[in-house]
């Protein structure tokens, strides 16, 4: 049975004067948070307080690279060529790494923000883009990704890859998400989360609406840090995997990686 | 006497479609590059290349990290809080590094651009956060100042500071440049250029207009790479200092730094 | 006695996913919207729902022009050269007027944002710019300004100025703001700022710290959207006034202009 | 026969210190510049520069919005919204009107830029977004169109739309361009662009590589500022044209419109 698991949170998403998610509230409950790097979300001082914030939290940091698009928040679909994507994830990387270093950390891991991670998983190139930035800049940093041609690439490259599921979301059959668009595809109990979650990870499958267990190596359960509630959920979500006597920690001390 | 003498010129301030400066054309007679990191000019894609444009030349590689304005390149003053300068400037040497790391070399020396190294020789504050960004995230790299509050928190700090001067630019007694809205501010005649550098660096001196000779460090002479002839002036420097037995090299090889 | 006023504030500084002030809150309350243009905050998009909701209440709309900073959300100091503020303000009241245009409305005023405002008090050849810039695209606007350059190059070119103060903030002897760093700066007793408020219009003057009234002429009162219970304080004054016998009224329709 | 055509071009894409295109050398041989707006290319001081430039040579002129893509010059896909397109369209006319009413200049016609244009082509709501964006600024604006979904929706709204034909690219018997990836799809010489928009005013249709005559609306020929020669073959075609007793005129003055 596995024993430990890592919870990822999307974090450092305030830009200048403007306020986003409850960074604060929910840094204390997860182990991997994937910091915005100025090009959907973030600027340099938001990257600086959400490094010290990780830092004080015992949680490690990971860059969150995003296509460049801050109106958009990164998710609208652009076509970008090899090269562009490459320079633009490894550019995020490099600048968080900055960051990160002044305050005597390093980088765990590189996770894809909103459309780049979506196109990444059907888009064998623009995959082929982020996995070969993320390895040139350094061969250790762990991927999450949540499968397709984004983490096939990297395990092809040779990456160690961090699969991620929700918790708080519905599963089709094939492993894919059920579309925002269904009434049933974000799960708001709190409970039934925190259950799902602990069969996950005690599982290392995916329960499907149709009642069906897809097996997949289940290394970290991605948390959202801009719904309503999402402290109390990260929160509960914590106390019941540890209450599971699942341990929680940061992917770099999994052994399964 | 002064035996060897490096060269520093801007480089990668091409963005997107634009095109600036004979990059090409100069990197082979300069030892150290100045590298924008995207906030005045330069984009990741423009990064990378002029990073591995300065690895086929032997060049050291140096972020050159500015205000946050693209379409004033720079060159405009601005008000921005320790905080914000500090962050600002990390956050471009990081973004630099990734580029660097990915191609296996390793940051230099940084040189602030524009307006927020003109305004750092006079505002001690700005001149600290600037000084405490480079410390923090890499001690050993270089700061290439041309003197002020830059210079002396460079050296409070502990950094190692490379002296600049200018070839082409004509100093007043004080040791500051001849504005440029006078005439003669500005140098033109590549013979002459040359033979003032060769002065400089034997003399360890700045000539003056009123004909004096300013003592001072000379560690590296700044070349402009967006001037008529920029490409046929650096040529003409590398050449007239070696021929009168000048080794020109990149400051981290310079003793006296 | 003054029988009417006028109250703006600043609106529509929301940016992509990000949300900043309670615009629906306090649009019922105020008759001049000062919408930003996208250049400090808002976004194409946002600037079409502040112009349709200010429609919906019958609040005129102007444009809140600023220095193109949007990480600094406008609040930073910037040296720009005549041509520059010249073209970055007719910029923004056109792309303004495009999107009032397209739901039926004209502009009926511009008021600079924040330090493009503050640095307009004091620099003539900012202010001209503002003003030049104002003047080309429409003679006709109203320009609210609370003092200094702005207000006289505004009146010297032949501009309507609307004279603006602050109910809930103290003033010094000469007029200008008791600055934010001391205590008693800004009033946060509702009762006394309406208070304020009506005897600001009703006195045509400013009471000042020291017991004094300057004489001014007061055109409209600015309400702060992005203060804690703004929208109580708008309601408040908004009550306060009309019980007091005054009616709020757009600045176009005020026969002192 | 027709007696009439107007050359368009692509003008005013140089951005901050950064210079795009010979407009100086191209204005006075074309009759509608399609002026960029911001978001591509262009910015304030640009726009005003090159109204004023259009103004002198009595060439119409028209907005060249794009999507918000400045490091892509707004040549990658990206996909937007109905909204997001429709406000993007409105605020880049709205920026542009500004400059031109500052000049005593008004719009003629707007032209989407780059994958606005091209994807408008097929994606019929992004098409409806830019033709109601445009109505809602003001239907005697003209649609400058090469077919498909955006010349539809803007016939079908009740715009005028101005056909538009490339005199150097060679077409495909279904009215698509030869694409640029095959060595003949660019026409070079200079003679044979010129015979080429004789040609096709005259007959009012276009040859295609198979030596067939598509019949279509001949308006507009456009003029690309950004090739070597882009000057030279402009007068070239002004003066082949007149030579042919064709009138080079603004389309707001063409009778078939």
């Amino acid at each position: 049975m596995r024993e430990t698991i890592d919870i990822n949170c999307d974090m450092g998403e305030s830009f200048g004067v403007y306020h986003l998610g409850d960074d604060a509230g929910i840094m204390p409950f997860i182990t991997s948070a994937n910091v915005a790097c100025g090009f959907h979300a973030g600027d340099p001082q938001v990257m600086q307080r959400t490094v010290a914030l990780a830092k004080t939290h015992g949680v490690a940091v990971g860059a969150h690279p995003s296509f460049p698009d801050l109106v958009g928040f990164g998710r609208r679909n652009m076509t970008l060529t090899y090269e562009e994507a490459y320079a633009d994830v490894l550019y995020q990387i490099g600048s968080l790494y900055g960051v990160a270093k002044s305050q005597g950390l390093s980088l765990q891991h590189v996770k894809p923000h909103g459309q780049l991670n979506n196109m990444a998983v059907t888009d064998a190139q623009l995959a082929q883009a982020i996995v070969d930035a993320i390895w040139a800049f350094d061969p250790s940093l762990i991927v999450i990704a949540y499968g397709g041609e984004l983490m096939r690439a990297a395990e092809a490259r040779g990456l160690r890859v961090a699969h991620e599921v929700y918790a708080d979301r519905e599963y089709l059959d094939n492993g894919q998400l059920v579309p925002r668009s269904y009434s049933h595809a974000v799960i708001h109990d709190v409970e039934r989360i925190v259950a799902r979650a602990v069969q996950m990870v005690k599982d290392q499958a995916i329960p499907t609406v149709s009642g069906q267990h897809l097996p997949v190596q289940v290394d970290t359960i991605c948390v959202h840090g801009d719904t309503p509630g999402a402290r109390s959920i990260a929160q509960a979500l914590r106390e019941g995997l540890e209450d599971a006597k699942i341990m929680v920690r940061t992917l770099a001390t999994t052994a399964a990686l």
